[in-house]
């Protein structure tokens, strides 16, 4: 059986039941897209690692300089979801040895430029010959034993809650690869959302300062597969009354006879908004330390008994979106 | 220019000149392999990333298992070498889809015996499909601030030493790329060397717990290069009288007309046994602590004043030997 039979998430699944889990590390080995583990006293080690593929990540007139940053923001975005602070960065580099030296230079500045903007300095890495670009960055992190927001915690009657809005990735993939035609100035937006992300660093931190977030993760996944992932693993249903989609996105889908709905549930992914949950009591507090830091979030909607995601109206959230191996080809690059 | 003009050091020192050195971390990006930065009192993490990328580094008849161990110890002999004990693995893995689930499943198998026998755990990972196969995992370990063995700190007046004998992987690489004909046993034990190595990892504990080595460093890219990286870092001279080559790897080269320290010196690579300087009055508690491990250790030189690695007869050891992206394509692939 090949690889592009099964899938990103079954092959996790394969890998998880092959390894050992570590007995000290607290977030669960293919559960949690980090790891957790004491490292000193109540102080925990938060780990993480992510890799960028040139044939499968990057995106149509991304530059190299956007791509690195990408890897950095992505990297980050894990960690802040947990509620920990940068405290290094590892990157490992392959990359064929016919591309220019300004290609490298320009990786280097994109770690450069996005590791100082979270705070973080790159302390180490490797660098290898390969058949093509490939930047699998580790990402440490630290925080104490009760800040950690893990994937699992969500209870029934807890708040579902998303950061800022979400869609622009979602309409930047329809003009790379669909070639959408939409308005000069939310082009521009839109492709600088998708070529250059920012990770929720800060609300994260002030997220897991609250003591009142029961599960965090990001939604780098795609928001239907994010809201699934978050279901499953804590044995609840979600029920979704409201997704944030700004105006200017939903006008620009309106020209097109595409359900926007679906299109940000099920055409995005690499938004690094982070998908979380709020003890009922919790909201108020939320909301003072987000507002304090000029962050919107909304309220999306509930955790409930039973199983499945769902709208209030009863429609389904599929787990589907982009994944590994089973899409293999269908997101080009330039 | 095409980095091939450029090979792996000079693109380290690129690398190092556009990145910022975090302040914190004291080993030095492009000095040493390794980085450590303080973590919580005296303790420190040591953080390493090494990648294996199958069209450059999977030998003939290598095992994907075999190749998967070979990435763990890759990783755990550069933390051994800072005097660290392994805390956790991160693995970051590029696979093409067309891959058969068994290939997955042995790399996994590969992962976790290897992980194992160092007494260390994969806590996390990434997938991703990608044009050839690469295993990226990064590394961390746990040491106190005065036990870390940096590269930096040889002194002229120390003697230069090496943990085990050297040779067999030098000869397996004849083997396996230039068809050298050789008795079966031996045959047998150089490519065992050569697939599956075994990092030195209870030498490097012991050896700093002993206070009295004043840098350390691992040969995997050879002894060459490795001699003279020690005596640049540490603005010193390096006479070597002595290499410690097996008796059957002598006979078997002496077939042919190769010069068998020319071979061990610049024909090897990723041999993954130790190299250290002892303080002149440390080498007896050296010997007690290695021998009560039952590892070997050969003297091989001492650290003098000048520049540059020779042999006590004056000929040059050249910082030569197998280079990423210079010698692409040099070493070929089953």
């Amino acid at each position: 059986m090949k690889l592009s039979d099964l899938g990103e998430r079954k092959l996790i699944e394969i890998a998880s039941s092959i390894l050992e889990q570590d007995p000290d590390e607290i977030l669960g080995l293919g559960v949690d897209d980090a790891a957790a583990k004491p490292i000193c006293e109540d102080l925990y080690l938060v780990m993480h690692t992510d890799v960028v593929v040139e044939s499968t990540d990057r995106l149509p007139g991304q530059s190299y300089r956007d791509l690195a940053w990408k890897a950095v923001t992505a990297n980050i975005s894990d960690i802040a979801a947990k509620g920990a602070k940068p405290y290094a960065l590892l990157s490992a580099i392959g990359i064929p040895g016919i591309y220019s030296l300004e290609v490298f230079e320009e990786l280097m500045a994109g770690l450069r430029d996005s590791s100082s903007t979270y705070g973080c300095y790159i302390v180490g890495g490797d660098l290898s010959s390969s058949r093509e670009l490939f930047i699998a960055l580790a990402i440490l992190g630290l925080t104490h034993r009760d800040r950690i927001m893990g994937r699992r915690g969500a209870k029934p009657g807890d708040l579902v809650c998303i950061t800022g809005e979400i869609g622009y990735t979602s309409l930047a993939y329809r003009v790379l690869f669909d070639e959408w035609c939409i308005d000069s100035d939310l082009r521009r937006i839109v492709l600088d959302r998708a070529y250059r992300p920012i990770a929720r660093l800060k609300e994260g931190l002030a997220l897991a300062s609250t003591g009142v977030v029961s599960s965090c993760m990001d939604i780098s996944d795609g928001l239907a597969i994010s809201l699934n992932t978050l279901s499953e693993v804590n044995n609840v249903s979600i029920i979704i009354d409201h997704i944030p989609i700004p105006r200017e996105v939903l006008e620009a889908v309106g020209r097109y006879s595409v359900d926007p709905i679906d299109l940000v549930l099920y055409g995005g992914g690499e938004e690094y908004e982070l998908l979380f949950t709020v003890k009922p009591d919790g909201l108020k507090l939320v909301e003072d330390k987000l507002s304090s830091l000029k962050s919107s979030f909304t309220v999306i909607g509930r955790v409930s008994e039973g199983a499945g995601v769902y709208f209030t109206s009863g429609r389904r959230v599929e787990a589907r979106g982009w994944q590994h191996f089973l899409d293999w080809g269908s997101k080009p690059t330039s």
